[in-house]
């Protein structure tokens, strides 16, 4: 049984169990949240019997975000996949997608299952590609064998672009930046060359028996997202989020658990409306956006640009935040790309979740402002983000340890330090309180 | 007359004009918006006759940012500040504070004033601390004396903090990090050593005069913003922001242009609201906001968390926004953190022109977009915020001249790049069509 056929029966599952004891929530509501399918577990079962620890995805918990990792045609090894898989848990990533396009896809995947602790995504059609010489060579068994083979590895989530339809293809036309989604455009040849519907939708209940054996959970692929801030919110995108909708009603018949993916690029004013928008037209099911970034004018800050609409996303109710790199539009991310990215995107959850008021959110940011304002200067760097990064800033221009209980830093220098003024001012006031 | 006095009495100035030209706006609008105090043109009469060209600050304008350079006790030389304004400036900083605090002060401050085309601002109490032992020992005289002497150099804005009362003091006793404004601190201690109210306010008739006299613009410091997240939004906060409001009008009454500042440390859920709040209470004056960080718990990339509340509070209608670096916290910034700070504004900045539909803006977003569906790296690059980092960032890859035409970078390869197979699909498509 996957984790939704458990909880519809009013089974709780070790991993729901788990789970609730990591987000502090009781596990009766994971259960109804999950039986509800608007928190999702992703847990392929052959990983949960290696090194997985389960966690959940949905609006009743806090706000999770997944690093994409994996190598191109052009550049990395299993060794550094491996690294930046080891970069991406460290500093909190909650779940690490493999988009291997080259080389050992099988091995690096499975190297990266076998070491994981989250759950692994991936895009199948990746890897479908690399077996033939051109998408159009593609068979739809060849599609549902290697989504089999995906499962047994032990894949815990899979991108799926089953929402785009023959007939959308003409609405991406006048766009400026067509369609951005690699599964998608590959899939948009296909139908093309075939004059066919797309075979991952004409197929969608074999592949929910695969999907639902294994507990794969869906990652229904937005394949015509937008690419660019002029493309943003247009027919082509907001038709593929309708038949996604259809398509999750359908997985959920098959007892299959399903998170939608979001954009892309949309300006800032439009962001909390397409989150609105997918919670009414997809039943609620989680939301798990890429960004999106809200210009496209800064490549080399991508991370940035996008982190802002992903804050904004998970204050509007994003389940999952996906990563974007500063190496984005430009070339595959490498290691200290990977740890941009992630801070950037545990920066923008983290900021969603206070602004939603989520239990015990806070104490963080009070606890490290606490030791702040008391010059404890190892805790300050304890309790941030990237204790390393903050460690060596600040030890480049006042690096020995006296400093670390230093009643300033070299930014406004002993004299100008505000928080010792302030320290000193509650001094005097005491005594003039006093007798 | 400064620039309020003329716009009051229907006078376009050279300077108007000149803002009307950069900002492709009507004069007489830049005309009303000055005089109605909703713009100001900070524009010091010594500063105009060097290198100055003449900017605007205000909603009916695109959105600016500042960049905070100067030395500190610990740290820094004239040559330095020199390249760091250089890098702010050619980067788009519209703005440069000088927030200098250790050495050559003066020095430095006419290096900076002779060589910037944009304006500069500073903080006089900076400078004034310098000369005396204790904050006690400052004297009235001696703030009026240095707010001449900075405006006689060709100071264009600064930053004063008349809002700062004694009674508003213990409104920040239980805060987590107390009063983290550097000159809203030594005003308290000030207070609290000779029991008096604060002499920026006492005095600020006498203050307007100078003002006045060299068009120095004010900006109403925020001496007691929040230092932390649980700070914000607290009654110590607000009641100052209600003496800049009282202030706005006797400056506005003196023929001084006046812009606020604002926080700090918000969560993202009340940044709109404190945009709004100090529009209602300071009479529609410029808002120039910092950040404001969104969660605390990120020391070494306050240019994020801070880039977030920026580009919210750019949206909610603030005028200026003054960066963060990621040493905030931590250090000095050096040139790099500079750049890292420029860059995450110029976003955020952008971001908000978009979200608020400004004129032409994203215009800029669309040709980008444009160039990377086309494969025009080069152009692309061109039209990036920092062109030497996105070219950068794509050589590190694929150096060679050739790739930058390719069809690809290596972030997918070239089998998998989504714009070729939609350029290919759309080949398609007209076949398909045509006969």
């Amino acid at each position: 049984m996957t984790q939704l056929e458990s909880a519809r029966q009013g089974i709780i599952t070790d991993a729901m169990r788990f789970v609730a004891q990591r987000e502090d929530m009781d596990a009766e509501l994971v259960r109804a949240e999950v039986a509800r399918g608007r928190m999702v577990i992703p847990a392929n079962i052959n990983h949960l019997q290696k090194k997985l620890e389960p966690m959940c995805i949905g609006v009743a918990s806090l706000c999770k975000i997944n690093a994409n990792i994996g190598n191109s045609a052009v550049t990395g090894t299993v060794d550094d996949e491996l690294e930046k898989l080891h970069t991406a848990v460290h500093l909190g990533s909650d779940t690490v997608m493999d988009l291997s396009t080259g080389g050992n896809i099988d091995g690096i995947r499975q190297a990266l299952i076998d070491a994981s602790p989250v759950p692994i995504g991936t895009v199948p059609i990746y890897q479908i590609i690399q077996n033939v010489k051109d998408p159009a060579d593609i068979t739809p068994q060849m599609m549902l064998d290697m989504v089999e083979h995906q499962a047994k590895q032990g894949v815990d989530y899979m991108t799926i672009h089953a929402g785009v339809l023959r007939e959308y293809l003409p609405l991406t036309t006048n766009r400026i930046t067509g369609i951005v989604s690699r599964g998608g455009s590959l899939m948009g040849a296909w139908m093309l060359a075939h004059h066919k519907q797309n075979p991952w939708y004409t197929h969608f209940n074999e592949l929910c028996e695969i999907m639902r054996a294994y507990d794969v959970t869906y990652s229904l692929g937005d394949g015509l997202r937008p690419g660019c801030i002029a493309d943003a919110n247009d027919r082509a995108q907001f038709a593929e989020l309708e038949t996604l909708g259809e398509l999750t009603l359908k997985a959920w018949e098959h007892g299959c658990q399903v998170m939608i993916e979001g954009p892309g690029h949309i300006p800032m004013h439009l962001v909390k409306m397409n989150v609105e928008k997918e919670r009414a037209l997809c039943h609620d099911a989680p939301f798990y956006v890429l960004g999106p970034l809200v210009t496209d004018i800064a490549p080399g800050y991508d991370h940035i640009t996008s982190a802002i609409g992903a804050a904004l996303a998970a204050e509007a109710g994003a389940a999952m935040l996906c990563y974007v790199t500063p190496k984005e539009h430009l070339g595959l991310p490498n290691k200290d790309d990977v740890r941009q990215g992630v801070i950037a995107y545990k920066i923008a959850a983290h900021a969603g979740d206070i602004a939603r008021g989520r239990k015990n959110v806070r104490q963080r940011d009070d606890a490290l402002s606490k030791a702040r304002f008391e010059f404890d200067w190892n805790k300050q760097f304890e309790l941030s983000l990237d204790p390393e990064t903050a460690r060596s800033m600040h030890d480049e221009t006042l690096p020995q340890e006296v400093f670390k209980s230093a009643k300033f830093c070299s930014m406004c220098g002993p004299k100008f330090c505000s928080m010792r003024i302030t320290q000193d001012i509650r001094k005097m006031a005491e005594t003039v309180v006093s007798p």
